[in-house]
């Protein structure tokens, strides 16, 4: 096991990042949340394939929590997640305390519209605004040339890409493709909470979501196709859909409700039991 | 006379400060929206005594203008100013178009709470949200060691110093004092729409924050010598006065009623005829 180096505050991150960049390396930042799975430790994959080397954030982002939502349970191990982090070829390791990102004053913020509205934006209202303040605070903190999230989190991503461009950050985003299991169902520290019998009906999201995804494709009605996979979704033993819509690859703008013919993506929240589940697939 | 080297791209502007970066000298960022005066011309000196080069941006920036402002009014002559800015030891002159800085798509906003409530916040609903998404945008695109602007627009520049240490940018916000006619006014571009009469009794205006700064600092009560100030100002024969507030110096909280102990601020803005007159003053 190899302890993995770990800095606290901003000024030691730029000294680290600062040093490689005069060395003439190319820095990847890996934001997460810790609770690590193969997810994320591919997103730190993905870095390495595109620079020198790899910095992961932790920091469990107070400001994108609502009050209902569980912050105060969302796991953490550092130790755990340091471990992993180095064993998948991580260098850096940057756990900054919250008064570290947010000290007494602070008072800014980034929106992005549009982009951010419906979907997880509606399910969770201030969601995004603390999303795209955090990743805008830790992309000019770490300053790296290129920084990887996950397709899993598909409307995340884009928001960040949009603040990304809109905001002049110097940085290239690049989206990881979601890890899965042999079933389909997209990795998530939430399975956890599955039961077994849970577990046995989650796959279904994905394969409903990969037919709906075909279809259109196709070029089957979008609304059809929409209620097609909802019908798959609930029959299988879900017990509610957040939502199910087809969108617009880039912008996530609404497509349909007659067929298409541009690049698209279908992208689902569904609850099984107390478990809330996302996942989406490119059309 | 020299023409000013200009740029009308980020890309362009980059590889510029890219290439003195390089050569380990320091930038400076001057950002203007014109019709330029003396007063803009000491923030440029200001650049050259603390970076070897200074850039000055010019745009005209329509988010921060209310529909019923006048931007398309503004003035504007680019060879004008780009003579004044070259006699003033500017290196570099940046004007890039509204499609540069707000390309389709545009939809990301930077906001400061707090600083930005009140006074010119109150008087121009969208107006700091405009200046903070900008600014944002300048500095992150220039990428300088130091930005100077003017401390005639003081709540401004108290706004550009919080949302510049909130998103972690990199740069050192440096205030430069307001120039001013012999008689005390704080030159702006407004004062050439003064009539000689106005003109007259615009220096009014800086005497009443004067006498108001020095009573305060003297231990006089807060809410007197406000309402003093404001007397004044009027019985010299401005038409009205939006507002007139001491403030504390950095994040700008109300202050008083009674007598304070602490850094300090005098704002105002007072209208004289259809021009609306800013100023402020140390406590």
């Amino acid at each position: 096991m190899t302890a993995l180096p770990t800095v606290r505050t901003k000024a030691d991150l730029r000294a680290r990042v600062a040093a490689w960049r005069a060395a003439g390396e190319r820095v990847a930042l890996v934001p997460t949340m810790g609770a690590l799975h193969e997810g994320h430790l591919s997103l730190v994959g993905i870095g390495r394939a595109n620079a020198e080397h790899v910095v992961a954030s932790l920091f469990v982002n107070p400001t994108q929590f609502s009050p209902a939502e569980d912050f105060d349970a969302y796991p953490r191990d550092e130790a755990r997640d340091a471990e992993l982090l180095a064993a998948a070829g991580c260098d850096l390791l940057y756990a900054p305390g919250a008064e570290e990102m947010y000290p007494p004053g602070f008072a800014t913020s980034v929106a992005v519209a549009h982009v951010s509205e419906g979907m997880e934006g509606a399910a969770r209202p201030h969601h995004f605004g603390g999303v795209a303040t955090v990743v805008t605070k830790l992309l000019t903190q770490a300053a790296p040339d290129v920084a990887v999230f996950g397709e899993k989190d598909y409307q995340q991503l884009q928001v960040i890409r949009r603040l990304t461009r809109d905001l002049d950050l110097p940085v290239e985003i690049i989206g990881g493709p979601t890890m899965r299991a042999d079933d389909g169902l997209a990795l998530s520290s939430r399975n956890a909470y599955l039961s077994a019998q849970q577990r046995a009906i989650a796959p279904a999201l994905n394969r409903a979501l990969k037919a709906c995804a075909q279809a259109v494709a196709k070029g089957a009605a979008v609304d059809a196709s929409e209620a097609a996979a909802i019908e798959a979704i609930l029959a299988a033993g879900f017990d509610s859909v957040d939502y199910l819509e087809v969108r617009s690859a880039e912008y996530l703008e609404r497509l349909g409700p007659g067929p298409i013919d541009a690049p698209a993506r279908v992208l689902t929240a569904a609850r099984l039991g107390r478990t809330r589940l996302l996942d989406n697939e490119p059309i």
